[in-house]
């Protein structure tokens, strides 16, 4: 055999590494490169190109006039050119732990980091991604704990009458075990689907960590899909590789909290779960909030635990929907059944922040029962992430 | 409530919507854009950039030096702007059916479709892709069928002392019934990971697509990491957002294919399973291929199905493993017992032809029986899903 095969791993190797290159144009170039200051250098080998800018949610925002008011929107540094065409710039202080997005401006279009494999999608955005470690940020690293299980499901929603595509996050040991779990179901907002708090919220690997670290009870969590006219998503589903839409199959008509049930009757069905209120939990942000609002006081005997992150807590005028009917009463009917943990949760920039304090007024009014918490900043994935990690350790306690 | 509350969907829709391209520079351009006749259209909207390219795999080679030897590389074409400062390209041939990569080149730097969410990574390489329809690409599609579960779990590997992650497909009905299915190990190449098949061979798409027309069995598919130095793919590990490298943790000293009954017992202990020779196929490409000639004859009564797909079938010199001592006769004791299918794949470019062509050629002698399939190309992809939608239908019939 020896004699007959000439190819060495050295020059498997060697072509590989070439090929790769030639076709795609792999960079050596290290970017972002993490200092140990934790100042953080990005590269861009581009000896052609006129303009190198970045911009990044680590850099401090500008004010942007827009139609819709002023926002706040990061800034845009330029990188500087070495004699070998490396584009190069360093954050002048050291980035604070937190999972950062950025993306390159090369010429005028932006464009994800080609020597970054790292990216996240939302909706149709994709932008690179890094994480720095310490504080509440290793909760969103993969640390070496044991992992739970993610699994990519399909479920049969008679109230939608599709199939639909489902996240499911069983905790370590379940398995291998005879445990019976309490269930999060966990809802993302307008623009997102089953996908988005795994990937952009870092859900399994808060839970992982949550549970190690003996802060979160082990729990299954249910991801779905929350756009009632949608069946998965992007690319998952047989309408193909269309490309992703803000608010494209999501109707905010009612159907998805009506049909609800089909959801829990799955992952009980399917999983060895608490099958009781305590045993239950439902949040979400900004329009999952607005759905974990209805669903939670629409069947006000499922759920002890409920969650409002950032929610989008607004009349559904010109909507015909039972669900929407008679919040109040329904309102009063759920607190009545005294809930274990209300919980809002909002940053004090957030353009639906009013909403929320109109709302709490209205619990406070009543003298329904829930607890509050106040982030800065707005209506980002950095807030929801501090969300999930601050709710999960209270459930199922 | 209607009262104390102000803003509309539709706001909340402007303003995510500004936000989204403020942020991000989210744009309405559309590409790629398959026209009716299948001709693909490509746009970016880049007025300040000097030169716009495009190289994919669609379009037609040129020759390349290199201290390798002369390879193939694809293409590039440059687009045209319009007054807009939209660049554009169409082909000028409709493509036929296949799934396709491309990058484009701004000002000289490769980057992918700022307008195509749609991605795969290969090592530390992305493109973006796309799908035309028909023929065999069908099978590579989401199609309005029954879909089977994807699981990325965590096994425990005493043989190579880690918690390692595995990507495991179970069969559309898995879950409700009680059937134990038959498992086909499918093992990906250097550079390649437990995400390896997925993303790039679409695998889940083609067995559920396969089981639906009833051309293949259900059937459980388990894709473990074939890197002995690695516990889980690039970003999964508590190593962190590591740029993945060619070879990097992959040792090929045999250590692997060991470890291999690791594999085995975890998914049979964990999955309703046919716990017999009959019930068992292993199949790989490149490396994985190696692998599974490898571990196929280290335990000749374990399975029934072999597939080596552009096998990297080369002598590991100066490599300490009994793993690789005495090939011709433990290929003798695999011969002897008759598998049901040993199938050799490979292109007639691939760089691993003559490799296979004298492997073959051992086996002729010995007058063992196997099955040869040959397509042209080489090591490529587009080779891989066809090799796997041509053994599947196949296996344990």
């Amino acid at each position: 055999m020896k004699k007959i095969i000439t190819l060495s791993i050295a020059l498997l190797t060697g072509v590989f590494s070439f090929a790769q290159q030639a076709l795609w144009g792999g960079q050596e170039i290290v970017s972002p490169q993490i200092n140990e200051n934790n100042a953080v250098t990005f590269r861009l080998n581009a000896p052609q190109a006129v303009k190198i800018e970045l911009t990044g949610d680590f850099l401090p925002t500008q004010k942007q006039e827009t139609p819709f008011g002023t926002f706040e929107a990061p800034g845009v540094v330029t990188l500087t050119k070495n004699d070998k065409g490396v584009w190069e710039y360093t954050t002048p202080e050291p980035l604070s732990p937190e999972l950062y997005s950025y993306t390159f401006i090369i010429d005028g279009v932006k464009v994800t980091d080609p020597a970054n494999v790292y990216m996240i999608r939302d909706v149709a955005s994709v932008t690179s991604v890094f994480i720095i470690g310490g504080d509440r940020a290793d909760l969103y690293k993969v640390n070496a704990v044991p992992h739970g299980t993610v699994a990519r499901r399909w479920y049969n929603s008679p109230g939608l009458n599709m199939t639909r595509r489902i996240t499911i996050y069983t905790p370590p040991g379940y398995e291998a075990g005879k445990t019976e779990y309490p269930v999060l179901y966990l809802l993302h907002g307008a623009g997102g689907d089953e996908e988005a708090w795994i990937a952009l919220g870092r859900t399994s690997q808060i839970l992982d960590n949550l549970i190690a670290q003996g802060k979160a009870k082990p729990m299954i969590v249910v991801m779905t899909n929350g756009n009632a006219g949608q069946e998965a998503a992007a690319g998952e589903a047989s309408e193909g590789f269309v490309k992703p839409s803000f608010m494209g199959a999501t109707r905010m008509d009612g159907d998805f909290e009506a049909a609800f049930p089909d959801v829990i009757k799955f992952v009980e069905s399917n999983y060895r779960t608490l099958k009781q209120k305590s045993g239950r939990a439902i949040c979400g942000l900004s329009m999952g909030g607005f759905h974990s609002l209805h669903i939670s006081k629409e069947y006000p005997d499922t759920f002890d635990y409920v969650g409002l992150f950032s929610a989008a807590i607004m009349p559904r005028e010109g909507v015909q929907s039972k669900v929407y009917d008679n919040l109040e009463g329904k309102l009063k009917i759920q607190f009545d059944k005294k809930p274990k943990l209300y919980w809002i949760a909002i940053g004090n920039t957030d353009f639906l922040f009013k909403n929320n304090v109109d709302f709490r007024k209205l619990l406070d009014d009543k003298g329904y029962k829930y607890t509050y918490y106040e982030t800065g900043e707005g209506h980002i994935w950095k807030n929801w992430r501090i969300y999930l990690s601050e709710f999960v350790p209270m459930l199922f306690k």
